[in-house]
């Protein structure tokens, strides 16, 4: 199949390789363009997304749009600066680099030694480069040492050379950071941030196309919750999806067959961390099905501690089963803790919080600080106002509990004893406290997501490509035909399109070729319905909506087109609404 | 004005500076957030910009998406590397930089001395500087000459750190490097790419908010046409259009006032280079309009040769008088002539051209070079099959002009002399001929029309603020309020609101605090409709529509509901849909 699929996509414009003119020119793999088809295929996926994922749920989510440049410090926090890594391998003769995991289990692959490198370390990995003798596949030449390789894109902001910044490698740090004024508009947890948009990757040699890129989208949700309460109110929703699970413990033990169980039972059993985790595992079962990939498609399989990323603590990677890539990563759903708020919030140096009301009000002690300036001055004479100063720098609880425990602290480089200070202590009933929220993070590759929605779509049939896209996503909705390219069926067939256009349904006009070649052409895009424009219609203003995958038609009035496209497009099929209207049914061989 | 508006927009969530927790330990402006009612409104913006000039021209026009990193090359052919700089000053004692040609605007500004900079260069800023004894604003110190800086952010692409990539600083490179894969789609001029997409202008030190951005979003498109014929099919469309231009003649001569003419009239009369040009240019004033801005706060300025980008051969800066920053550009329409897809030629080696049918057919002339063996070997002995090598490898057509103007030429080291080839001239008819087709581009800014869309919406009424966003835009564009908290009305106001989402119709529901101040509430943020439901909801299932700009309100029934709100969507006024469907019409004080 893959050939001609690749054909379909490339040539009909739904994607292609960047910069084709420059080839061999530049080495810039891992990008790809969208042509127009892909743009807005890419585009419903994406509104369907939100119609799924916040529209309903707009009383506690948020949607925003940050920056995708910004400021080291925010990686710095996050831990990308340090963590983001993959490993690099250079060959010592050419120059060549590789990404060394990859090198490893390639090299010894062709050697049918089968190993699996995710979780080694540098130091593991030039052991097993040393050990196996394994060179430059390119010259032969001998390997350096593996190093630690960043994948953030570096850049400078401004006219400071120092003032570096990176492109996000996810939406999230963009939330993470707006943590607190979306929390003052929210006013309550749980909360939900959304956001689509672009990231970078700097991968150091990608290829599989569209489903490893350097620049790709992402749909991602922090949701943020107090760990003292992690149900999900909305749990109900999901009652209908099953979850496939490999859990932790059955990727341990290699384990293939997923336990299947409901979202409220994952969470049961132990399987997923808690409700929300598991409300948003089942919305992108239910997701990924409504773009067209069947549930026995997709499964979840849990990390092992060692393979997940620096802030997790749990992680599900929601897998399609494709035919080209085999089970392919297009979700991942993870426990992030309260790893991110705290880094931020240490980093900042502000306090990012939220406020729990306690279940019963509770007396804390807080404690006032004031010098004794004689004792100061007898000890520091002239600096003595100095000191003074630096005692009211820091924070009182800290102070006091230094002097409480070593009876001396030193500030401002002033030894301050106990005798320096009064120490005034004060009782306060409180009925709320501060905490850092946990997070749990649903994360989509709208690229990849785009491919298996083509991929689970393309059928040949009778020897034609059929894209059986849904309706509600398929690039084009409508191609409007006037059975023969004819004056007056032409003026009626384009202003029936721009009708379409005006209510917001994406239509085409084509008068090119015969009636049948046509169809076959816009079954082959993807296009669900077909409006045909033939001489009845200057008589009785009456057309056919064809529907692509079982090749019905109906006879409608022009007045009813819209509304019967909009019942259609809201998942009728074409018999249901000939019986609910009493419309002439043809069914033709094309 | 400014500072409630300012209120508005940040604390209702349109839009804030990014990073805000790490202000004061970051040098990052120029970078903004957009919130949920930012989120909405621009991604409405850029759906009408697409349902006014794309989708009604998908016969012409093709939309793309194409990566915001591109290799280095690109940006050498396009000129960028060279030429997309501003001009940077360094303080010789504090090391601060500062844009020159605004440093000095201001320092004399504030010496009453008014100066234009647009269009100096580097030698000539350095002059007023040292003239007029500019300093460093902040410390007093010397400053250094003036510098060029050039304003693309700089990153690598992969782990070669040779091997540099941009990001880039228009949408406009994407398009010209995939001209060839997208005229072989479309298979004919006139044709247009457009793209909507993330760019990013690493400018010296950005202020002025949302209008002066680092990372901001454009739409473009890139009209390629037939140099020899420059009519626009569509011209027609725009016939109820005024365009308001201040010529180049006009800026030249330093006149304020607009000439008010036709797009027909702009070309007819040489203000504007063709009808494309002025058809985009008529399209964005008919968009602007659609928005909320009236025609007469739009008008085009042209921009002298010295003012205009190295690719451009006629500019007009499509303009909106604001409140706050005057006229502000929202829009630039570029003649960008061959220069584009010429440099992409040259650099990448490809033949880049579009095919015209001649009137007449002609007849070429071709040459065929066959080699002299017996000659060449005499001369070169051993050496001839490299010399026929050579040979091979040239384009005959040159060989022929070197050979028959110089009598010699020189290939890889060897010099061929006439002697050395035979040459055959061949006649053939041709009905077609390659040219480099030239380009029209409007291109826009959509974080400033956003800004010009809210300046325009916002209205104070009563003391209370209200955004008249036009409904087709409003972020949110219903909102669902029981009349009181009741149960019952809760359930049917909630189920009333999951309808409309599963419509499309963005609405939310609300039930907190009185329904005057709801009222007030949606108002201040722009969302037009208001659907309440009371206690005779539950009775007769009729529900009450509110107008936010009339404050008008119809009885309707709640299954009648998605087509009013559709028609009120549209532009019918509230009274004429009261009127069509003879409805009760309410008219409160609020």
């Amino acid at each position: 199949m893959s050939d001609k699929f690749n054909d379909v996509v490339a040539e009909s414009g739904f994607y292609w390789p960047s910069f084709d003119v420059y080839r061999g020119k530049v080495e810039a793999g891992g990008f790809y363009d969208y042509g127009l088809l892909g743009v807005l295929l890419k585009r419903n996926i994406i509104e369907k997304w939100r119609r799924m994922f916040i529209l309903p749920y707009l009383e506690f989510t948020y949607e925003v749009e940050t920056p995708v440049i910004m400021p080291s410090i925010v990686f710095e926090a996050s831990g990308h600066v340090e963590h983001f890594t993959d490993y690099l391998v250079t060959c010592s003769k050419c120059g060549r680099k590789y990404r060394a995991d990859h090198l490893v289990e390639e090299e010894l692959g062709k050697r049918g030694i089968k190993v699996k490198t995710e979780g080694l370390n540098e130091v593991e990995l030039t052991g097993l480069i040393r050990r196996n003798n394994i060179r430059c596949p390119a010259c032969g030449g001998e390997l350096s040492d593996v190093q630690k390789f960043n994948l953030l894109f570096k850049t400078t902001i401004g006219p400071y050379s120092e003032n570096v910044g990176y492109l996000r490698p996810e939406t999230a740090q963009g939330m993470f950071v707006n943590f607190n004024r979306i929390y003052r508009i929210m006013g309550k947890l749980p909360m939900a941030i959304a956001q689509v948009g672009k990231v970078g990757r700097n991968e150091i040699s990608p290829r599989q196309g569209l489903v490893r890129l350097r620049e790709f989208s992402q749909m991602e949700i922090e949701l943020f919750f107090d760990p003292q309460d992690s149900s999900c109110p909305y749990i109900n929703d999901v009652n209908d999806v099953k979850l496939r699970l490999l859990t932790e413990e059955d990727v341990a033990k290699g384990v293939n067959e997923p336990r299947v169980v409901s979202a409220e039972e994952a969470v049961r059993m132990g399987y997923v961390a808690n409700e929300w985790m598991a409300f948003y595992m089942a919305l992108s079962v239910k997701f990924l099905k409504s773009l067209g990939v069947p549930e026995e498609k997709q499964m979840f399989i849990a990390k092992l501690p060692n393979e997940r990323a620096h802030y997790a603590r749990m992680v599900y990677d929601h897998v399609v089963y494709t035919e080209r890539f085999g089970w392919l990563e297009v979700s991942g759903h993870a426990y992030r803790g309260d790893y991110d708020l705290s880094r931020h919030s240490s980093y900042s140096g502000q306090d990012i919080s939220a406020v729990r009301r306690l279940k019963e009000p509770k007396v804390i002690e807080e404690h006032r600080v004031y010098p004794n300036p004689s004792r100061i001055r007898e000890v520091y004479g002239n600096e003595a106002p100095l000191v003074l100063k630096a005692l009211a720098s820091v924070n009182p609880e800290e102070l006091v509990r230094e002097l409480t425990s070593k009876g001396e602290v030193v500030i401002n480089g002033f030894k301050v004893t106990r005798d320096m200070v009064f120490i005034k202590t004060e009782s306060r009933k409180v009925s709320t406290e501060n905490f850092i929220p946990h997070v749990i993070e649903p994360s989509f590759g709208i690229d990849r997501i785009l491919y298996v929605t083509l991929e689970n779509a393309y059928a040949l049939i009778d020897g034609r490509i059929v894209l059986k896209l849904p309706r509600d996503v398929a690039p084009i909705t409508v191609a409007v035909l006037p059975i023969v390219s004819r004056g007056e069926l032409i003026k009626v067939a384009k202003d029936i399109r721009i009708n379409l256009i005006n209510e917001g349904i994406t239509a085409v006009y084509d008068d090119g070729g015969t009636i049948g070649a046509r169809y076959a052409k816009w079954d082959s895009l993807g296009t669900p319905l077909a409006v045909t424009v033939d001489a009845d219609t200057l008589k009785d203003n009456t057309v056919t909506v064809r529907d692509r995958d079982s090749r019905v038609q109906v006879r409608v009035k022009v007045q009813d087109l819209v509304s019967i496209i909009r019942e259609l497009l809201r998942g009728k099929s074409i018999n249901e609404v000939a019986v609910e209207r009493n419309l002439q049914l043809i069914v033709r061989s094309q």
